[in-house]
């Protein structure tokens, strides 16, 4: 027989490795090790199952060919071994073997191993507080959960539900409740916005109106101080300000990675518990690989460690490791961050580093906001994109794009194209040049990433001056803070009209684009004017020509109306 | 005044040059002289206002917000003077003047320039045949002539057409006669396949078989001998083939540069009549500038120039065209020939080479054929993607993507963030490593990039042998080239069942891939076995697997079943 490899962790990086490596090294002995009985599913699908979008779970753990990835599929399809319900307990790096015990029979057992991968994967955030055991408390971390959860909610016995936790998982599961089962929903985040760290505030904001919209409940700022319960059973969920009714309750708190038996054996873990890895997927003990949920990888903008629990890193992780654990030596040198979702009808979707990120990283950090049309404006179907681009004024490198939008094809191509260009070191001027495909149906000649770019420039080089849109929100909220400032609307006035109607011509100006060049006298000397028009561009032409003619007391809020709409404000008329 | 720059051309590259300068140096004197009266509209949407998608011709000379880009506009919302109806005839560089004619007066005058910009576009090759003067002939080079079609077709006068030209524009015209007119319609093409130089032939098969089930007749490799006309009007097309009817021919046999006024003022054009440009856009007159259809570019992997007549890199470079007229140092670097369109139901798209240009022009070119799903495969609209990946063998970079697929999110992603990465000279290694965003209602865990550049990689390597395709096709057509030669098809036995019945045992044996590693033995030793499966990849695992046992006369068919059932074939059963 060949080399014996044995993989701790069947559902993403370790099957994908042991396929690889078997293809590599025919005559090698290849084993997978899994403590659940179900192994090498689509965790990422669970939500869509629950939904009711996945029929069945078995579809989770199907080949696109419709087989049941189970252990005879391995053997028969792969010539693998697999373990299941079997969890392996300890290493022993000097005997190079490892110690695991069957969950069914409880006999225990010592297999050797020349090769040990570990691909532990991740486990679920528990807060620390009251009720977190309860029957009808889950968090969806496994195909078992899911089938619980969603069998629940089947049978008719969940009228309410909360959802703790505004990260992926938790947006995505709130959707399958509401859409498709009709569940009251409630989602509860600690922080001061949805999707923390992964998007910035606006685009979050966005996306929390939608869900609102869509009659899910979000409160922000609010975490679960105790999980409430009667005979047993979870009947709701107490935060600092209320108490929130629920049948059911997910904790979706984010995951950490599953790393002990790494830590057990001595293996370089980092204080955040990922696994250290280096771009070979080797681990401190160089017989011993890992990849997936358990490791840290590095980012390639920062060049620090971070963690990235996602299915398809798993899989490009375990290639690698297959390759290097069969003696090839590719390496896998990173990632940026890449995130996409899906969110009733909207999409919300990021590479790279957000404002947030980039400032705290210490980059002179600006970024551009704009609204353009997805596609040419005159195509039927044209939607409005809200888009990020974060720069560092320095280097003029673009380091991070979000995008929040329709539910089709505007924001994945923005946001993969800008993945591979920044994972390139691309700066402001090649995204302004960057060659997206274009046809009417797709995009529009100028495209959302390259109208990015031109913005980002023009701030960058100090032709465009914008005011921040937090500072703009707090002014709306109380007024009193700037007496001296005023809003120039120059959309049509048809548009403006209810703007004006409401705060009055002293406060809410409308002089149209189209007029400003004859008109510019009209304006107030005395205050500044906040140039408002549809998506920001109009209102950077207007700033062009005021201070062309010396009339400098202007600044832009770019995005313009078409983002205020969609975040939402109650001052809206 | 300021400086005086005036451009010669207003539907794209001009006005965007215009806008921009005017932007830049708000005090300076920008005209946009133009032939026509209609200017600055969206021509790449004649196709779908043709087709009725867009339902008025002034949405395509509209802004986003409505207002028709006419004289008046760019006067009160640009500030830049416009000239139409109005001819150049010449430029006199010495004294920095051109002549100008008013096609409507007839008056001529000398306008001086201290910068001039060409921006004077294509015109369309016309094919040196009899009868294409005749009434009814019609090129789709302006907005008027769309106008005119439109006409015809609204007014019932068209009950069969004829296009003459197999690339974007002939079959976007194609569709729109028979999507939504029903006209009954006839595409002709001189060469062996749709998009010729575009893609490569085989992702050309799919979008010519998706054609006919939308009941466009497709003629390949014919080419109009004759415009068959009667009382001046025209009644047909007439190839070496046949005789076709037509009420309206569409001439769509491509556009070459409209070069001739640089040409006369002796500026440097090349070959085949692109004005010639640096990076800055600047012509061999450092006064004069060019951008847009009317120059050729460089192309950023072949490093020579090509020509790439597209609306969104006619406003890229005009932008650029504006920067360095207003002092600006920018560049346009090149381009990477990105290509996109929607045909009925059907996306296609390519960026970088084709296999076939990319031997031409010297490369140990080789290409990966996959088809994928392009999502996780258990969700609910999941469909297929055909993907061809080119690469250098020698280098291992990647030289271009193409794909035919659905007409939604599945490909623009995928040829955007190639041409990103391609830009940046990305090798299959990087490809392999490309961090697409992923969720399943997005794409697959292992992205269709990733797979595409994993095969890549194994064929590069030597590890997976695959059969061209062509050469398949060609045993297909006749049997007894190849009497050694039998497919082993590895997919389910009812799948297999239809080509076991129709070919016999003996030419197509079905043995599913979960019973190869205990049935190889019953596999012919004396025969060349065509592994075949849905898409490729189980067929490379027994191949893998067959090479490891010592049978090695076995060939995989990349793409499988999956490319053979778009492309069509009369042999399918």
């Amino acid at each position: 027989m060949g080399k014996k490899i044995v993989i701790v962790g069947g559902v993403a990086a370790g099957p994908k490795a042991a396929c690889r490596v078997k293809r590599l090294l025919p005559d090698a002995e290849v084993t997978i090790i899994d403590q659940d009985n179900l192994i090498s599913y689509g965790g990422c699908g669970i939500p869509y199952y629950v939904s009711g979008d996945v029929a069945d779970d078995s579809a989770l753990r199907s080949t696109s060919f419709h087989v049941v990835r189970d252990e005879n599929y391995f053997q028969n399809f792969k010539g693998i071994k697999t373990l299941t319900s079997t969890e392996v307990l300890s290493i022993d790096r000097a005997r190079k073997t490892i110690e695991a015990r069957n969950g069914l029979t409880g006999s225990t057992g010592t297999i050797a191993y020349d090769t040990l991968m570990l691909a532990t994967g991740s486990r679920p955030n528990i807060l620390p507080i009251p009720g977190v055991d309860l029957d009808g408390v889950f968090t969806v971390s496994n195909l078992h959960k899911a089938i619980a959860i969603k069998e629940r909610i089947a049978k008719g016995q969940v009228g309410k539900a909360v959802v703790i936790g505004g990260g992926a998982i938790g947006i995505e599961m709130a959707e399958a409740f509401t859409d498709l089962w009709g569940v009251e929903t409630t989602l509860i985040e600690f922080q001061s916005q949805l999707l923390p760290k992964i998007v910035d505030w606006p685009m979050a904001a966005v996306l929390c109106k939608h869900l609102r919209d869509k009659n899910v409940t979000v409160h922000l700022q609010e975490g679960a101080t105790e999980i409430l319960g009667r005979d047993g059973r979870v009947v709701g969920v107490r935060t600092k300000t209320r108490d929130l009714e629920a049948d059911l309750v997910i904790m979706a708190t984010g995951v950490r990675p599953r790393s002990e038996l790494a830590q057990q054996a001595g293996l370089q873990v980092s204080k955040s518990g990922g696994i250290v890895v280096n771009q070979r997927m080797q681990t401190s003990d160089p017989d011993i690989y890992a990849a997936g949920d358990c490791v840290e990888i590095p980012h390639l903008l920062t060049g620090r460690s971070f963690y990235a629990p996602l299915g398809s890193l798993a899989n490009r992780e375990g290639r690698v490791a297959g390759d290097n654990m069969a003696g090839i030596p590719t390496t896998f040198t990173g990632g940026v961050g890449s995130f996409i979702m899906k969110a009733f009808d909207v999409c919300i979707a990021a590479t790279g580093l957000s404002l947030e990120t980039a400032r705290a990283e210490g980059y002179d950090a600006d970024v551009s906001l704009t609204a353009p049309a997805d596609r040419a404006h005159f195509f039927p179907s044209q939607g409005i994109v809200c888009c990020m681009m974060v720069f560092d004024r320095r280097t003029r490198k673009v380091l991070g794009l979000q995008a929040v939008g329709p539910m089709n094809d505007s924001i994945s191509a923005r946001i993969d194209a800008a993945a591979a260009y920044l994972t390139k070191g691309a700066d402001i001027d090649d995204f302004a040049n960057l060659e997206m495909a274009y046809a009417p149906p797709f995009s529009s000649a100028i495209d959302t990433i390259n109208a990015a770019a031109y913005v980002a420039g023009n701030i960058c080089d100090g032709r465009l001056r914008t005011i921040d849109l937090g500072q703009f929100l707090e002014w709306m909220d109380d007024l009193s803070r700037h007496p001296d400032w005023i809003v120039l609307d120059v959309r049509h006035p048809q548009q403006a009209a209810p703007f004006v109607e409401k705060f009055g011509k002293g406060l809410w100006l409308s002089l149209p684009d189209s007029e400003i060049r004859q008109r510019y006298q009209e304006l107030p000397q005395d205050k500044n004017m906040i140039i408002f028009c549809n998506a920001g561009s109009r209102s950077y032409e207007v700033q062009v020509f005021l201070d062309s003619i010396g009339v400098k007391n202007n600044i832009v809020l770019s995005g313009g109306f078409n983002v205020l709409k969609r975040m939402g404000a109650s001052w809206l008329p």
